[in-house]
C-alpha cells in the first residue's frame, strides 16, 4: 500500500510536471506562431512530450488553448483591495503596465483577440477565458468603492469596466527600437485620469 | 495626339480600376486569412488579376499592405471641427463606434496589431500607417479645444491621445450570438466619460 501510494504520488507529480511543460509550450507557440498556424505536433515537440500526452488531456487544440489561457488569466489577475479606490486603481494600472511589458502575454492576447474577431465561435470560446477573470475582479473593486462612497451610487458598472480596461490595457502599444513596449508618461497621471473617468460613469 | 490622349486616359482609368480591385482583395484577404498566411497568389486570384499586376505596383507583400492600409486609414479618419469639444468628441466616438461595427476593418486592425506585436519590424511598418492619420487628426482636435479654453493649457497631449483611443477604440469587443459587436450603453455616456478623462490629462 505504501509503495502503491508513493507510486501514485510520483505519477501525479510527473503528470503535473508534464502539464507545466505543455502549458509553457502552448503559450510560447501561441506567442511565436499564433493560434491559426499552431499545430499539436509543434506543441508536443516544444514540450518534449508525445502527441498522446496532449490528446489524453484535451480533445482539441481549441479546448487546450481555452483551458490553458483561462488558467493563465486567472493566475495573473490582481485583486486590489486596499480600502481606497485610488490605491486599488494604482495597483490595477501598475499590473496592466507590467503586463504590457510581458511580450509573451501581449502577443498571446493580441493573437487570440484577432482570431476571436475573425471567428465568432472562437470568440465564445476565448473571450470568457480571457476576460471574465479580470472583469470579475474589477467589478468587486468598483463595488467596494461604491459602498465606501468613493464612486457614485448609480455607477454604470458595464461602462466603468470598459473604461478601466480601455484606459489601462487599451492604450496603443508602441514598440521601441529594441522591441520593448514604450510607456511615455508616469503611471500616476494615468491613475488620476482613470479616477476622473470612473467618477463620470453614470 | 487626340487618340493617344484618349488611349492614355483609358489606360489610367483601367489602372485605377485594377488598383481598386486589388485594394478590396487585400482588405478581404487580411480579414479572412490574416497577414501571416496571406499570399500574393490569393490576393491576385481574389482580385481577378495576374500576380504581375501586384508586383508592378509593390515590391513585396509588406509594402503592399503598408500602403493600402495606410490609405484606408487616412480615408477613414474623421476630422471633427465643430467649434465645441463636446461635439467634436461626439463625432469622434460616433466614428469609433461605427468602425467597431465594420467587421472587416476590425478584423484587419486586430490581425495587423497581432502581427506587429509579434515582429518589431512589422510594427515599424504598420503602426505609422495605421495610427498616424487618426493621431494627427485627434491632436488637432485637442489643440483647438486647448485654444478655446475647453481643456487645460498644460494638457498632456500624449496621455490625452492615448485616453481618446483607449476609451473610444480600446474597449473590449463583445460579439453577440449573431457575430455582431455589442455596444451595451448609449454613446452619450461615453462622450461624458471621455470629456472627464481628457480634462484630467495634465
Amino acid at each position: 500500500m505504501a509503495t502503491h501510494g508513493r507510486r501514485a504520488a510520483g505519477a501525479a507529480l510527473l503528470r503535473e510536471q508534464v502539464t507545466g511543460k505543455i502549458t509553457a509550450a502552448v503559450l510560447d507557440e501561441l506567442a511565436d506562431t499564433g493560434y491559426a498556424r499552431m499545430s499539436m505536433e509543434a506543441v508536443a515537440r516544444r514540450a518534449g512530450v508525445g502527441k498522446a500526452a496532449l490528446y489524453r488531456r484535451w480533445a482539441s487544440k481549441e479546448a487546450m488553448v481555452q483551458q490553458i489561457v483561462g488558467e493563465f488569466a486567472w493566475a495573473s489577475v490582481p485583486v486590489p483591495d486596499t480600502g481606497s479606490l485610488r490605491e486599488d486603481v494604482r495597483g490595477y494600472v501598475a499590473h496592466a503596465c507590467a503586463l504590457r511589458q510581458d511580450l509573451r502575454a501581449v502577443r498571446v492576447i493580441a493573437d487570440l483577440s484577432a482570431e476571436a474577431v475573425r471567428d465568432p465561435r472562437l470568440a465564445r470560446s476565448f473571450y470568457p477565458a480571457l476576460r471574465e477573470p479580470r472583469r470579475t475582479a474589477a467589478a468587486a473593486m468598483l463595488r467596494n468603492a461604491v459602498e465606501r462612497g468613493e464612486l457614485p451610487a448609480d455607477l454604470d458598472t458595464d461602462l466603468a469596466l470598459d473604461c478601466l480596461v480601455g484606459l489601462a490595457y487599451g492604450r496603443p502599444q508602441t514598440l521601441t527600437a529594441s522591441g520593448e513596449l514604450a510607456d511615455p508618461y508616469p503611471h500616476d497621471r494615468l491613475v488620476e485620469v482613470v479616477l476622473a473617468a470612473l467618477t463620470a460613469c453614470r
